[in-house]
């Protein structure tokens, strides 16, 4: 097999907070030819996802940093080109943990699932087919347990994961509000993605207030991926046994120190809460039934998905920055070019 | 029927914070006979609890505040001694809520159940058959979900609550871990609750390093008591997919505003923790087969309980900040004179 060339978006330095562009360098280097029991993948999309900013610090996290020196880690969908492993061929398309590079040498491990054949774009297996689709459909379900006519409040409600809750909490009959940070991206979410109304929260001079408008029965469940002040004010609207699931924390750029906040336990005890945190990677066993249930929804036209796809590797290292900068419409990925 | 002198002890200022001797004030006044459907019980023990702070303030609650002017509410135990309500008849001994007082006049609902007819004293069915019992019971099982082998950790272990969360942890086979205010309490704690070690947090330079090596490999469960400093410390000690159970907030003496603190948030994400809120009162239902369960366990010895009669309602204005000071051993209650 020739040679191929291959360009890394690699990890050269550790960030505190916020990975930009500064942390990374494009290397370009030649592919090593997949060794006993290897495969070959060539990468079309790659992932871009908040939770890479954990992955890239140093800070106790739930799963171990990335090595410096190396490929940033990531989600990414391709094709195999080489197979030295039994269980896949040539030509096959697979979603798994290939990294911000154009191709990649991996054992079947790192594959988390084939792609499944549809009429959908493979970009889809990145966005409502990918961790974000599945992590709004076991999250909201799982941990949500939502009733039909309850009220539902989601943070980054037009991101990647958010634009698929609302869609989701209407599908189960929910009422469903969103917070975000801009007045087009309100517009959007209120348009597309099942959301009976929008907070601005950069407009909102109280954000408890602005909640209270929106929510005035107040709310069964907040589908959280921000924690900071919007989870204060959320979780003070919350009704009786309300289910608050924590699925990310975008709004702090650093946990060390701990940042301070209003105390919760009152509320939790008042109000009888159950806040639970939610990390996709725990529910790998429900994967398929998630996607293949996701697949029927979008293939009906019941559930939209937008994304917005950067041509290029050399968008990767300042990509990062640019979804904590709420920047993006939709599910952001690269296109390998 | 001869006319009877009651004495009450009124609510007669609004708290902020922990109510103190001055809010109250004791006051004696005839009787009335009581009217159709009514019932008239001379109580023989009044209960002191953590949540009559909230019963008295005028802050967003789980009950509406105490009016002023009225004996201050609280839980009884004491004997019917004339019933014109057809369900009831005069010697029946019942547990309900009776208030501050030596008589009570009032209708079947405030009866929350008759005494269970056993060889336990009656002043039992306000500590282990009372709302203390039978919250550590129905919170530790249901929102804990304990396992054998798992590892546990609460709040005010050797109050009124965490006695009892020591002997059951023991008894379902976990191991217990608590955290106290004195070294005499920490001692009786580890003789008679189920404690394997106990921690004083008064004597802790670091918080976080004394549960750690208390508790080496991490917690399941937190049942917590109290919030505050005793909640930041211990939620960081959380093992994967542990249950945090928010029980009462008592280091905290007001919470408007609310008082600040580390952000929970990212722990409870990466920990995949779920944090509940449990109040007593929202599960009635569950009530009498918790209680005769716990009182199987009383009788066959393999739960103990310690309480701290004071005599007399004169020491009922003072008994919830003394309660709010860890002075007492064990339940406190008031025996009615």
């Amino acid at each position: 097999m020739a040679l191929r060339e291959n360009r890394q978006v690699r990890l050269v330095a550790r960030p505190h907070g916020i990975p930009h562009a500064e942390h990374f360098a494009l290397v370009t280097e030649p592919v090593a030819a997949p060794g006993e029991g290897e495969i070959l993948i060539e990468n079309r999309y790659l992932s871009i996802d908040p939770a890479q900013r954990g992955w890239a610090n140093d800070e106790g996290n739930y799963s171990a940093p990335v090595p410096l020196g190396t490929p940033m880690r990531a989600l990414a969908v391709g094709e195999i080109l080489a197979s030295n492993a039994p269980e896949f061929r040539p030509g096959e398309q697979v979603f798994g943990w290939f990294g911000w590079q154009r191709y990649c040498v991996t054992t079947p491990d790192a594959v988390l699932r084939r792609v499944i054949p549809s009429r959908l774009p493979l970009s889809a297996n990145l966005s409502v087919l990918g961790m974000n689709g599945i992590t709004a459909y076991l999250a909201f379900h799982g941990l949500g347990d939502p009733k039909p006519g309850e009220h539902v409040l989601v943070s980054t409600a037009a991101g990647s994961v958010g634009s698929f809750v609302g869609q989701l909490a209407k599908i189960a009959g929910c009422r469903a509000v969103g917070l975000t940070s801009s007045a087009d991206k309100a517009a959007l979410a209120k348009a597309r993605y099942g959301y009976q109304d929008m907070i601005n929260y950069r407009e909102a001079a109280d954000l408890g207030a602005a909640i209270r408008a929106a929510c005035p029965d107040g709310n069964d469940i907040f589908f959280d991926n921000t924690g900071g002040p919007i989870a204060d004010a959320a979780i003070r609207t919350m009704r009786l046994r309300g289910r608050v699931i924590q699925c990310g924390t975008a709004a702090n750029a650093s946990w060390t120190p701990a940042p301070q906040g209003p105390r919760p336990e009152r509320e939790i005890l008042t109000r009888r809460l159950r806040w639970s945190g939610f990390i996709i990677f725990d529910h790998l066993a429900e994967f398929e039934t998630a996607a293949a249930r996701l697949a029927e929804l979008a293939l009906a036209g019941k559930i939209v998905h937008d994304e917005e796809i950067l041509p290029g590797l050399e968008h990767a290292p300042g990509a990062i920055a640019r979804l904590y900068r709420g920047e993006n419409h939709g599910k952001l990925m690269i296109a390998v070019d």
